[in-house]
């Protein structure tokens, strides 16, 4: 396979983030006085906050939905300290960076969070460029994030892949025509993986870093 | 069918309470030096203390394991204003009760955690026995624990049915010659649980509810 970028997910992917994200958004939603089951907020994860609140939360005004993203900005926020990367994450990049393929970070985040993930990782010398929710109107499912990154990138989608671990990151992956990998760290189960199009499975960073020539 | 009992796990099953111990023992585990990823806990999830701590944070002596358990008790306790049960739990335990089928409680959490559990319920008067991780020797998957429910509710394993979110408890069903149903409030993907046993799945206590007459 001749691979010129790998597009990678953030939260879940790179960063054990995921539940961090659970929590902040079931206590936004039980102070708003619509409590969340903490499942359903974890499937929704992936999304723009918009989508997530619509689709966890039910139908709401612009007011009560721009005070859950802010609610849930501040117990994130609040959580930030315990942010850590998965082992090895850094390293995964750092040697896809030494192969001369380039490493894009496009997540549905927004820009303030990026700032803490990209901390967390510690290996900017290993990027090339990032995307972040900020970039597009919609972010994920929609392709729109994914297009920013292999532009950025400077490459065509037959010539990326997109790592992720969630069902939203592979869904756009599929609809920007990217070959997808899929991780589990993010805390979803491996069938809906591969149901949502990732071509092939690993448990984290570190695995997919001992199989690197299998996929790249 | 001719159900004469319905065993119930609770974590995950009944009430929302896997995230909040996910968070719990990531907290106990970073500080005793071990950090562990929220996926790998949450898969954990639904087995006894002991064995969770093993199979996550790997080989310790035995002073190791019974701090991360103290420092898991500490942080899930102050985490416990925030335990909620599942919409229409008490409703649904109520409504089997009221057919004349006996319903327990099985659980492979200590005792005083159930104590906090059942407040969370609100629905004793549906109960007529509880079991947990202090009437056995092994918790699930081990059957002990459902076999002592079985006891308990006074029936075969072939008059019962079990309900249960993780793969630990179909996996123990399966094992004592149980029935068993699964549910995906726990945040385990519906491919695993079919996979470890499960006859047929519903989203939650709601969905069960609605679907009785199918199942009982």
């Amino acid at each position: 396979m001749t691979v010129s970028a790998v597009l990678f997910d953030v939260d879940g992917t790179l960063v054990d983030s995921n539940y961090l994200h659970v929590d902040a958004w079931q206590r936004a939603f039980a102070e708003l006085g619509s409590p969340a089951d903490a499942w359903r907020i974890h499937r929704a994860i992936g999304q723009d906050s918009e989508r997530l609140i619509r689709s966890v939360a039910g139908e709401h005004d612009d007011d009560w939905v721009a005070r859950a993203a802010d609610l849930h900005s501040r117990y994130y926020r609040e959580l930030a300290p315990r942010l850590r990367a998965f082992d090895r994450a850094a390293v995964l990049l750092r040697a896809i960076d030494g192969r001369g393929i380039r490493v894009v970070l496009a997540t549905s985040a927004p820009g303030d969070e990026l700032e803490l993930l990209l901390d967390a990782i510690g290996a900017p010398d290993a990027l090339t460029a990032t995307t972040n929710a900020d970039d597009v109107e919609q972010a994920k499912p929609d392709p729109g994030i994914l297009e920013v990154a292999l532009d950025r990138a400077g490459v065509g989608p037959s010539d990326a892949v997109m790592v992720g671990d969630s069902v939203w990151d592979l869904t756009a992956a599929a609809r920007a025509h990217i070959r997808s990998i899929g991780v589990l760290s993010g805390g979803v189960g491996p069938a809906e993986l591969l149901d949502a199009g990732a071509s092939i499975l690993f448990d984290d960073p570190a695995d997919l870093l001992a199989h690197l020539d299998d996929v790249l």
